[in-house]
């Protein structure tokens, strides 16, 4: 940690913040310049992290020398690592050479369609299925989804098709349920930094999902993944899904910068989700094709076979056919970089 | 609701949007324009906004003409509303005349200090003790509130100031206790759109303390509020605690234009925390009259007796001395605009 | 234009709004809702535009029908635009199915310098030089390029290399040296929306590289454009280049979302710059694949011999060899989606 | 200047930094921690900024140590500068204990209209008339502005209701012109990194207004400040007119976070513009009090005799009376904080 210190920061300052720093057991470094006085604070940067330093009389600034994630950072690996699973297909493998593509509805409506869906994702050569069954709406009157029924239809579907299964979890009162039925648990974006359910997943030792929110840096982003690791759960995949900008022709504003510095950052996968980042169905293709480039070790797609009357996110769910054109120009652009999908 | 068509949209594209409109129980209205065609559609909004008409072929964009939001609407009230609730020292009014300061430290910490803070902010002339039991923290590693022992010490505050308390839910399973012991329940801004935890306390009939996430526009934090409401609580005020923009020099951008713009567009009151808002002890008294300025009901400010040591947010709070400067010039201001403190 | 009034406009509002906009030569047609009056307007909407209809009493909301960009919309031309300019080299076209590559130093230093990285990207592929000699510095203090002397030394370059060049233009009194020594005027970030300059340019007839001001909304971008094409030089193409958010692991945020949305809105060629978009080096290379990806005419890149010893975007700049090994990823991704480079 | 070496830095990166930085004529100071080693640069750094330090191999980030602006700092003149100017009425001060109130139209229209709005703001107690002769405008086909017939309406007014004069500069060539008839310069927010007019309007003595730019950081405000006053022209008074964030429901976010945060920063005086911060004209009066309260040095506030005619900004337009009124609440509020209008 390095504490620059006000142009009038007094010797009494000084020796205050000195005497603090000693009194917590770390040690002091300080360095006069011309125009600034620096003090360098060495030892556990976790614990000063703690401490209210700008809060001192005479401090101009601290800086943090070390991120504060540990064991979400790249240093703690050293090496990319790869979540898996089994599943009644075989095992699935996010993060390693191959690009993971998970397909399916916003919403499990009916039996029929999440069946239909299920079967017709995995004939273009999806590996997860994506539906969920508690919806979090931004509106109290939007459909909120089927609950218990709509987890029981994922059940189904998945001895049907033999398609991994993951949905979303949004109270903590319900993880015993999803556990049950999912193979992988999704954290929704509006539940990034909802630390109960955090700890709970962590608890887990289901692979999680990780949606970033729409407000959080990156840093926030792998501090929210800290928790669940943190509470002993490894098996976590982060999930780029658009951030809040003050861009409104589109839903949201798709962060592909994200995916490369994401990949220096941590040993996570790192997967994308364009459908909601970009939230128009013409350029969800587009943005796909763009996250592999970028390097993504995976997609998440919403795919419905009909839109129109899609109980949620319409407007932005490919339909059958558009889902297996993608899938053509998503192996092409895969194996351009030198993965497959 | 307008449906405006895109120039190319056929005769059978249009015919098949209001075929279906029709079948869902409504009208349309169609307007032929030298440049576009556009439909306007009528009957219940509520009903049409689920519906997914930006995915129908030959359609451009789509113009919501009301409001989302209807309990919390200023329509639905046609005038304020004052949250009003009893209190061991008398009834509490917030969105009345007089302007509510509401004071105390993030965190409880230890019996000394919430009960030196409260007599302090007391005898300073604020009308509710907030303080932190359950903290929801960036990092894992950061002080987590002391639970259930801070409601207890929160609990013997109140009985020995008869300081009305408001303080944290993180947790729906947290619910029952934080009822028992505050007189006000309050939900941060990372929870914003918990809807889970939202629904909880829309079923209770406590005050709640709404704060306003990072990212949200005016309308969805309304959208947030009507989530409570929708289950009978209409005991809501509404917080403005700072955005997320691009600005780093403080720790949050307090957005006061939300002051005059939700006054008009909700009945609910609303109150300013500059703590978290701007995030700089220094800057806190002046927000916090810009605040006033503005027309807010009230003002959020975290108080410590000894910020260097506080065990959160130790950079934002007062001193008990600044805090008491404080009151006196917010009176001035309250007192020019034709209000009091 | 749709005029949405108040619940409580009075018929006076509704008369006296109809009334003028009958005296500025339009017709108006009203629909009473259950709910809202609605009172649509027609007529040449830019006219309408200019009037501070909002402004009424009685008014609750104004929406426009139509895109305020005409010459730059998609429907002006129902085709993209190839634009095409002669060469020492042979014609460049940018928007046809190639991919067109940009690159060289952010500024011109040197007579070696410029010489060495242009012979360098030529060998590579590139098909168009880039270099500032007017640079536009956030700082004072910081090198503001080489001026005349800079030109010079880029009609020096293209005569050996047979490059054509790309150079920035900051203020209008430079334009006839510009316009004198490149095959391509800049209009930098910064100056997206100095419209002196960009009508300016529009008296040109040389083709102009608009990039995207930082804050800059899609619309307020083609509205740039427009003023370009409304003096009558329609040669424009458009460069996204990074906006501001909240994020500051980068230096921008590169918005790949704005290709498929301007080449839906726009005949223009849309190119990126990843450079400056993202603004470090080592994510250069991913940002520009996954800009080809997602659609992009064309990608920019900072390319210098030695980055240690840049005057200016050290940082961000790719070494010869890094570039290199960009262009033959490059080609692969355009053929992966069926384009070339 | 603090350079951080990643954990993986070699001797050799570390001793190649330290010799380049030898080379440039400074000192280091290395500092090896558990996790980290740190390498402390000593002397001008405004000749470090300038160097790719970040580019070097083994650098895992590089931390500024002081502010980039030094003539527009605070500590620059340890005192807040007041920008005085003769004018016909009596001297203008702008940063003394008085609250200068700015008034006027958004342009210059009619001789009528800028006459009669001038000796109306006038009664109520404005010190300068603003109103706009060249307008920057986002679309091409709206109202531009009168241009020197504007300026010679505008020195009309001034010799007949003795009103000083702010008008805006938006292209260099114009300079001599804007020169002979304002007493006070402003340059908007779109051209705030318009280095060339900067450079010029240093380059004059008289009075500039600038202001911040839509997306600008305070920093990137101050740098522009430090533009004009390192060509020798100290009379610079900076406005806060509203940032770009996610909020549609306002024209832009007035961020009055930046008032206490640039009182500290800088000696410069700063102003508030509450018309196009928030942009609708309910709301502009408590913004504009808000802004008062939280320290600013001014506000300028849009006036219109008659606003649905106006042909720019009508929406956000006080009327006259509106205006009166506000002046009245505006000069509580000042005495409420111990300042006067």
């Amino acid at each position: 940690m390095i504490v620059v210190l006000k142009p009038d920061a007094t010797e009494a300052d000084i020796a205050h913040i000195q005497q603090q720093v000693v009194h917590w057991g770390l040690q002091t470094h300080l360095s006069r310049g011309a125009q600034r006085t620096i003090l360098g604070i060495i030892g556990p940067e976790d614990l000063l992290r703690e401490k209210p330093l700008a809060a001192f009389p005479g401090v101009e600034s601290v800086m943090p020398i070390l991120k504060p994630y540990r064991l979400a950072s790249f240093e703690f690996r050293q090496a990319g690592s790869v979540v898996t699973f089994a599943a009644p297909g075989g095992a699935v493998e996010i993060g390693g050479k191959r690009v993971t593509v998970i397909a399916g509805p916003c919403s499990v409506e009916t039996r029929e369609q999440i069946l239909g869906i299920a079967r017709s994702v995995k004939n273009s050569g999806a590996s997860l299925l994506r539906g969920g069954a508690f919806k979090p709406r931004t509106s109290p009157y939007s459909f909120q989804g089927l609950g218990l029924e709509g987890l029981d239809l994922l059940a189904e579907t998945r001895r049907e098709t033999g398609l991994p299964v993951v949905t979303e979890l949004i109270d903590t009162r319900d993880l015993a349920h999803i556990e049950k039925y999912a193979d992988m648990i999704q954290i929704g974006a509006r539940n990034m930094q909802n630390y109960s359910l955090l700890k709970e997943v962590g608890k887990s030792r289901k692979p999680v999902l990780l949606k970033r929110g729409m407000s959080a840096t990156i840093k926030d982003f792998l501090m929210s993944a800290e928790y669940i690791l943190s509470e002993g759960n490894f098996n976590v995949v982060l999930c780029e899904r658009g951030i809040r900008t003050f861009e409104t022709m589109t839903r949201n504003t798709l962060d592909l910068n994200a995916v490369p510095v994401l990949k220096r950052e941590t040993h996570l996968p790192v997967i994308v989700d364009p459908s909601h980042g970009i939230g128009l169905r013409d350029f969800v293709s587009p943005m796909a094709l763009a996250a592999v480039a970028a390097g993504a070790d995976g997609v998440m797609i919403e795919v419905h076979n009909a839109p129109e009357s899609a109980l949620s996110d319409g407007e932005q769910s490919l339909r059958l056919q558009e889902f297996e054109a993608l899938m053509s120009r998503l192996r092409g652009v895969a194996e351009a970089i030198g993965r497959s999908v």
